[in-house]
């Protein structure tokens, strides 16, 4: 498509780097901008530089947090026998909005992926290895990294890493997903909770 | 959703303010930002300043332009006596882009929509009726508006406002449109299409 401005077009190639947002969104983006005070621009921008200059990591867990050590980390509520790894921070909201698990988290920041060159040594694996060497109150690992292959690959290379520690590993349940009808779920999933039925 | 940290809910609610990126896409979007490097995040907020400080807009057409009067306008193979109206620069892309316009544009910026505050002093209407007043040359106006009740109602507008100069004033065709089946057309659409049946 020809833009009339090399201004817009410029943005318009930025706003399309973006994930989830094409050419014709970008442009819809960028056309609202124009049509809103300069200063909704600026509060734009000075949000993104400010998070992306500013963003502090807990040391701990390795979640984005404003302090040296996130409130889950330092809350005393939380038990510290229990650790949940997790891909990401979204997925650390995800459980957290479940009410259902009052353990301490680990975000590995990415799953081993080697189609998209994330090996190991990317994420946070060895701040887990180091983590659960230091804490002797660690009783259980959870896995709650995502249903494919690079979720499993994770999952796999992490449990052989925790082997040499006394810990009990776990990964979350998969299965029928609550509310779903069983010919609507897929043949993997409903082969795998078939496989994996628990006694009532 | 709870945020871990002020930075990222602030980043959060900035991007969800972007036409059709809600809360989730704008945690993606941030999250990717996290990840790329900080440079790619001085692009996108340099580009974004950049855009809205110095966008300029066609002194004729209204149409965005790097230049005080854009290409098309200044174009001197373009037909001076026929006039496109339509309501935002994506119009002008999408009838560029079908090869079948010759003429040149008037970009009113919006149409009138009492629902959303905007009325005709808000949108360059009086600048079109000046544009006319003052040019002799000009023959025909295309009305290339909206088929929704906003559309029709700036059109009537403009119709009535265009009235006391000897012009054509025609509207783009409405119908089923080109590839589609008849049985899947919504009625109003087919309707129409009937009503404004053309000899063969």
């Amino acid at each position: 498509m020809a833009y009339s401005s090399k201004l817009i077009e410029q943005a318009i190639t930025e706003v399309a780097k973006l994930p989830g947002i094409g050419k014709k969104s970008a442009l819809r983006v960028v056309l609202h901008l124009l049509k809103q005070d300069t200063q909704e621009t600026s509060l734009l921008a000075g949000a993104l530089l400010d998070l992306r200059e500013n963003i502090k990591y807990c040391s701990v867990c390795h979640n984005i947090s404003d302090h040296e050590i996130c409130a889950i980390c330092s809350s005393h509520k939380r038990d510290d026998t229990l650790i949940c790894v997790v891909e990401d921070i979204r997925d650390v909201m995800a459980i957290e909005n479940t009410d259902q698990f009052y353990g301490k988290y680990h975000v590995l920041g990415g799953i081993i992926s080697p189609i998209d060159g994330i090996g190991p040594e990317d994420i946070k694996i060895d701040a887990l290895i180091k983590r659960v060497a230091d804490n002797d109150q660690i009783e259980e690992i959870i896995l709650a990294l995502p249903a494919t292959m690079e979720g499993d690959t994770t999952a796999f290379y992490l449990t052989k890493k925790l082997q040499e520690f006394n810990l009990k590993i776990t990964g979350i349940a998969r299965g029928v997903p609550v509310g779903s009808e069983l010919e609507y779920t897929d043949e993997v999933t409903l082969g795998r909770s078939i496989m994996n039925r628990r006694q009532i």
